[in-house]
């Protein structure tokens, strides 16, 4: 059965097919994703450990034994910040230069026995934060790839893996995927299981996926879950479409508001019932109120490193800490308690809609590689726990990819992988960037 | 300044205070807790890792230099599924024997931040959770301490240290406090951050506190989260109290029951406002909703250890990870739906009153060593979030401890500190049993 497209341009999900059928061999399918890393890692710079070696080991390794589960002999990749028992885990942090953990985190570990190879891990900010590391955007070097999760949105971007892990504490999963034209997935809080997880601020910390196919995203999601795989299916009914400009508006660039727009003209047009949406004015603080469970969570999650290695800690990272410290519990309560209802409130939204719509992030990645971008279109939602995917919507004027970005309810991601599906598969949203 | 009891008796509070006066050496009060270990140790059987010279030189360098904060020079014990940097953490399993992490959780560090001594690693259950280690109730050597934080009960109350951090996911600190005839906190959930713990079930795992007096835990806290140290107060005004039976009174056996109204007569008989309260119908079903959560969650976090070390994994847990495995994740996202509306209707009891009174255990402590007792008339409380003290409160018909639980509205610790120092101080319940 020949293939109908280069291996590296193969999905997770397409990949599992082709090795359970015998079209391919997972050696074959690693080789080309290892091929297209050796050609583009000099630029893109998105791995920070990876053993072409050792990955061709475990690929031979499935050809050899029977199936073991779903991503039989399928390669994917493990930002960072994420414990593996094989491979440094460095953090993106000086601290933890050459560091391995005895064991692999949950998410690892559940991908290897579903038969997944891990190909290695990829660059992150260090500890999930603001101070990028050396990866570029593939689709232009001299702009960031967005983070905290850069190398696993630049290397799924760049066909370099068809999937990886990547963290949000604020925008670190659904930023790089809309900077680098891929999907970006981040499941309600709590769905993927992190032990093994460096935290930056746990009450919001999320594992969450990069792809290029809506399909990988359920295809990996019931291999962490144990929910049998369902494919994508579009909604039995009209999609009820929020279209929701959010309080950060006035940072949305033309581009974003364009690709709104766009998006949600194709969806009407599609056959979905479109409206626009305002979220409750006493919303405008939650950017605010993340700030305070980031400094405050992280300053409590890092007294080891701060405690003994303060001087490899980066300026911006020093300064959440200090104002972690310096923020009064009573202050960090009452924020919680604040979220808390919003929470509840945001359950009353999806009584009205299925999807709320919103931008995928300010607008195209910024130029340069010292600032990863503004975090504030996605943290709102990691704040309120919802779970969120950002798909490509076009480009901008500098030729960048733009995303929008979709929201359901707490634990309705079924129902948000469906919609995004259908607005690519139906409504042709996506003019997928890769 | 004579001090008026033996060094080994003293609180955490009380013992910071006499090391900053200058009234006692760090050295001298960590070699009176030696002293005790030395004599007890093989009967309790309370550590997992202690090396008495190691704790020495911490307290030698602690009397050598300024104090670094509020803990200056004072020992605590550390339940062994917490990562520490310079002892072995072997989470009660095999698997882990002799492992080093390469850093301390955020609760030990912030600790030593605040000067404390980590004297050593309490013994606990099997990744705490229900197959116990060899650790013996210090009032009769045939019964159970109750777990998982079996270790940090038997330590505290044994005298060989004034406060030991403990876990709970069921009912793991406050069990053991009450089988062992000492005070087990546990906080909001969420409240001591959770680096370096392993996970048993993350939605619910809490870190806690077992000391001898309610003025420990509040200083502990303020250690975690910052908040300025205050010595329990009693109440402005008349506490309001629910005298809560539970959906599970029929487990309650006569030394509970009789607990329970003594201290809900001492309570009123002092000035608080007591009252039935029964619980809403729906909320029988928490006990096996919070098994679910065990279950699935223990499955998804222990993969690795499945994978490679599944003969080392007690048959009691494997049961628990083919239970998780096996459970459907529509079934345990209907379990999480259910408990997020339990959690907001708890918030609405605490409209009527400000602390729930409920037995802390079935009973006494049970005869063996082989099973940690129910973890029922805890759990409840574990999965709702809300943070739970059991204080001692008599002994039953066989001479061993038997405590009540308070109960109080998420976030409101202090409070719930506050009314369990006033229970003790100013209405005559606990009759400690140490």
């Amino acid at each position: 059965m020949p293939v109908a497209k280069p291996l590296h341009h193969l999905g997770l999900a397409e990949a599992a097919r082709l090795i359970a059928s015998g079209a391919i061999t997972s050696e074959a399918l690693v080789a080309a994703f290892l091929a297209r890393v050796a050609e583009r890692e000099g630029q893109v710079k998105a791995w920070s450990f990876i053993d072409p070696q050792a990955a061709l080991a475990q690929a031979r390794a499935c050809d050899a034994t029977a199936p073991k589960g779903p991503l039989h002999g399928v390669p994917i990749a493990v930002k960072d910040v994420i414990d593996t028992f094989d491979m440094p885990t460095e953090m993106g942090s000086p601290i933890y230069a050459g560091h391995r953990p005895a064991q692999d985190a949950a998410c690892v570990a559940l991908a290897r026995m579903a038969g997944a190879v891990i190909m290695g891990k990829t660059v992150t900010c260090e500890f999930a934060g603001m101070a990028p590391g050396a990866t570029t955007n593939p689709h232009d070097p001299a702009r960031t790839p967005g983070g905290s999760s850069s190398g696993s949105g630049a290397a799924v971007a760049d066909f370099m893996t068809p999937l990886a892990f990547g963290t949000q504490t604020g925008g670190s999963v659904l930023r790089p995927a809309a900077f680098c034209g891929v999907i970006g997935y981040k499941p309600t809080y709590g769905t993927f299981n992190r032990a093994g997880l460096k935290f930056a601020a746990e009450s919001i910390d999320t594992i969450g996926l990069i792809a290029r196919d809506v399909e990988d995203m359920a295809l990996m999601s019931s291999v962490l879950t144990g929910a049998p795989f369902t494919a994508p299916a579009a909604p039995q009914q009209p999609l009820r479409i929020g279209v929701c400009q959010t309080y950060l508006w006035a940072k949305a660039e033309p581009s974003a508001r364009i690709a709104l727009q766009r998006a949600a003209d194709a969806a009407h047009d599609a056959g979905a019932d479109v409206r626009a949406y305002d979220m409750p004015a006493h919303f405008s603080t939650l950017t605010e109120t993340r700030e305070i469970f980031n400094n405050v969570e992280r300053a409590r999650s890092l007294p080891f490193e701060w405690m003994h290695h303060r001087a490899q800690i980066s300026a911006v990272l020093s300064r959440s800490i200090e104002t972690g410290f310096a923020t009064s519990q009573a202050d960090y309560i009452a924020a919680k308690r604040f979220v808390e209802r919003c929470r509840i409130e945001v359950d009353a939204i999806f009584e009205e809609f299925d999807i709320l719509l919103t931008p995928a992030a300010n607008g195209e990645a910024p130029v340069g590689l010292h600032y990863a971008g503004d975090p504030s279109f996605q943290g709102l939602w990691t704040l309120l726990h919802t779970p969120t995917i950002a798909i490509p919507a076009g480009k901008g004027d500098s030729g960048m990819p733009v995303g929008v970005q979709l929201i359901a309810r707490r634990y309705d991601d079924s129902r948000l992988l469906d919609a995004a599906h259908w607005l690519i598969a139906h409504a042709g949203v996506a003019a997928t960037m890769v």
